[in-house]
């Protein structure tokens, strides 16, 4: 886990003040959960693998003796908010969009890139199964990744229901589907040759292999050379469906992908035949983000219709997308798309005093800059005013103010520019907004 | 442990929003560590009754055999503040302000007003012993207060060293005044009476009772009837010292009653000579808010020189304030004193639309009055428009926009004002300007 210094910080709250805004902006309101749920509310929901990774706290009181543990810290915000939907059922409307931005913790062992505590950054849009749900979804992520500055981002879009049915047309036996979207899954990382390796590997028939790969080159091939995703989509569809009506899942994918046009989305949604996304509870489409130069992705969500259902008893449809908030820090910090006016200086002025003495007066003029809106930092102590000065230019604070006898009686202040090695002296009560002026003018 | 509604999150946030900005003001940075520390770094830290409240967290892979338990959950801001000092010295100034404000987690029995997850809004300069120090915490803690719309808060004020000082005059001996001093800090709850029964109950003697009461009385009836503090510490300062000259605890707070004047501070800061604070960390000055109504307080730090060199080896200066942000929200809520712009409502304008068909139109002109600044929803569903629009009323959504053929065709937009039951038809491209033109003279 990591302590995070303030140029963290102000970063991370560059990137989250941007998504908040945007997603306010689509109509999702904030929702916080507590980082500790009853233990049973995350058991079982996770698979197996995800059952080991959760950290799990002891029983208050007798826990020394026992053992036992009752409680658990957030695994994610997907199921702690099909809780909160079950739990405050009557506080909550019947649509109800949230956004929600909160660390979770994997037990996981710690690798490079690879924490036990990292920030989910989760919205979803509860009680509709309106695919326009979907579109809104992919065009609020479209806005907030180009509010950011991403410009070669693609929202990948399948469809889970679709999957099945590829797989049915192509000839694998339904016992074989989930193994088999494992393999397809990986695509990107180990290219059809190891893709269908592994499918015959895993019992699928060479003839299956082969029409899942017409399939899948036929899509690809559609969507580049003709009209992009709709093209692809109906090419799809006609092989799953044959001389019957297109199914359900694509007249699903067709309406998306039509809601998208005009949206911050347009031309940024592909349709993938392939993804197929790990988490079993998704029940219709599917979605993720793809930039070139990263391998994974900077965030994926879809449709799932029966996890609320867990904790309700009575089924609600959901649809939801998580951005990667560590991924996305770590691709812009490497891109260099961060402004420079975060650059970590802990104030605009310091006060330097040469004589303790003066101190009182120092505290009454740093009282006029904040007034003003600057950012001021006393130095405390009474060192000789060369060292105050080092001390500033060591944290890149920009100007310093001088205080001595001449400037109090006077009721002026000097300030020095340090890195222009210039200095002018003003009224105490104007010296704040001529500052700021100075400070806007030199970005 | 609480959930988070929309309604309870804006709240915080408009609060921290201006916690933030204030301390930013005083050259305060930011700084947050992991809700989870090594069990070790807090164990010893809180006395026995803390070692118990502290949620330990069950070691990874062997855990359900052991019950061994290798981390903890963060029970306050400063320890963990400790540990980052000695951790990352080499990365941090010689002079490190900063802020921070994280939930933190208690293993207490739940009860009303009190939380197993809360959050401390500390903040604390480190590298500096100076008096100004504490001058400039009193000012930000006070310039944080004021913005948020307090006006009747004081800023108590007593050092631990004149404490002992007055105990050892009043002549109580030295193994008796930490039991002594748990007496006198509850005056305020069991007034004098009370007190005197408990330090006699204690071991101190009616003579020493008696001097400590004419100490006390004397330091009232001089703030009040004469020069207010400054006086009240004078009083306090002769009956400790006698004819000797002031005890460096006396000049300690003489030094930061000066400095306050003319801070935003001014005129709030009493010397309160009973004041004691529990926590046992404390070396020099002592700090509490008080506001007529609330028993308890709103805040309160002082100076702890020896707390890092737990950690570090080697004793940095350190001097803090924590603002209790649950209470503070609780006084604001009953006061009445958060904005009516924080009201709930999801959205300035929900999209209605009469027609499945011409939702593409609908998400078009959202994404319009998205770029003009509005917070939009689109109403997913093809239901009656009069429960559409009983739908926005219950949320409170002030304007419903309403897209049918003959708009769409035109290039316009109708736009109801719900509670004024107007309406009005917009250019699809104008009419962002115009609601958000419209929002302002509402108010």
């Amino acid at each position: 886990m990591r302590d995070f210094l303030p140029e963290d910080i102000r970063r991370r709250e560059y990137v989250i003040g941007i998504v908040k805004r945007v997603y306010e902006r689509y109509g999702f309101e904030p929702l916080e959960t507590p980082a500790v749920e009853n233990i049973d509310t995350l058991m079982g929901k996770y698979g197996e693998e995800g059952n080991q990774l959760i950290f799990k706290i002891l029983k208050r009181g007798e826990h020394e003796a026992t053992g036992q543990a009752d409680l658990a810290l957030r695994y994610d915000l997907t199921v702690p908010l099909a809780r909160v939907i079950a739990h405050h059922q009557s506080d909550l409307p019947r649509l109800f969009k949230r956004y929600q931005i909160q660390p979770v913790w994997r037990a996981d062992r710690p690798a490079r890139g690879r924490f036990r505590e990292f920030f989910q950054c989760d919205v979803d849009a509860l009680g509709s199964s309106a695919p326009v749900i979907e579109a809104e979804l992919c065009a609020a992520v479209a806005d907030v990744l180009i509010a950011l500055g991403f410009d070669d981002f693609v929202i990948r879009l399948n469809h889970r229901q679709l999957l099945t049915e590829m797989l049915a047309a192509a000839g694998v036996p339904d016992d074989l589907h989930a193994s088999a979207l494992v393999a397809i899954d990986k695509l990107d990382k180990i290219q059809w040759a190891g893709v269908s390796a592994e499918l015959l590997a895993r019992g699928v028939t060479q003839a299956a292999v082969d029409a899942l790969l017409s399939l899948i080159e036929g899509s690809l091939a559609t969507a580049t050379l003709t009209q992009g995703p709709m093209a692809a989509l109906q090419f799809v569809g006609d092989f799953v469906s044959g001389a019957e009506p297109d199914p359900a899942s694509v007249e699903n994918l067709r309406a998306i992908l039509e809601l998208t046009r005009g949206t911050r989305a347009e031309g940024r949604v592909v349709f993938s035949p392939t993804l197929a996304r790990g988490l079993s509870y998704y029940t219709g489409a599917i979605m993720e983000i793809a930039v070139p130069d990263l391998a994974g992705s900077l965030g994926g969500g879809g449709r799932y219709d029966n996890l609320v259902g867990m904790f309700l008893g009575q089924s609600i449809p959901a649809c939801g997308f998580s951005l990667g908030l560590e991924r996305i820090l770590v691709v812009m910090g490497e891109r260099g798309m961060f402004p420079a006016s975060l650059a970590t200086t802990p104030a605009d002025v310091m006060m330097a005093v040469f004589d303790a003495a003066d101190l009182p007066h120092a505290l009454r003029v740093a009282g006029l800059l904040r007034e003003a809106g600057l950012r001021v930092l006393i130095y405390p102590d009474a060192d000789k005013i060369g060292k105050q000065i080092k001390y500033a230019d060591s944290r890149a604070i920009p100007y310093v103010a001088i205080l001595g006898g001449d400037e109090i009686s006077a009721g002026k202040v000097t300030v020095k520019h340090l890195a222009g090695k210039t200095q002018q002296t003003y009224d105490q009560a104007a010296a704040g907004a001529a500052i700021l002026e100075e400070l806007k003018r030199r970005g």
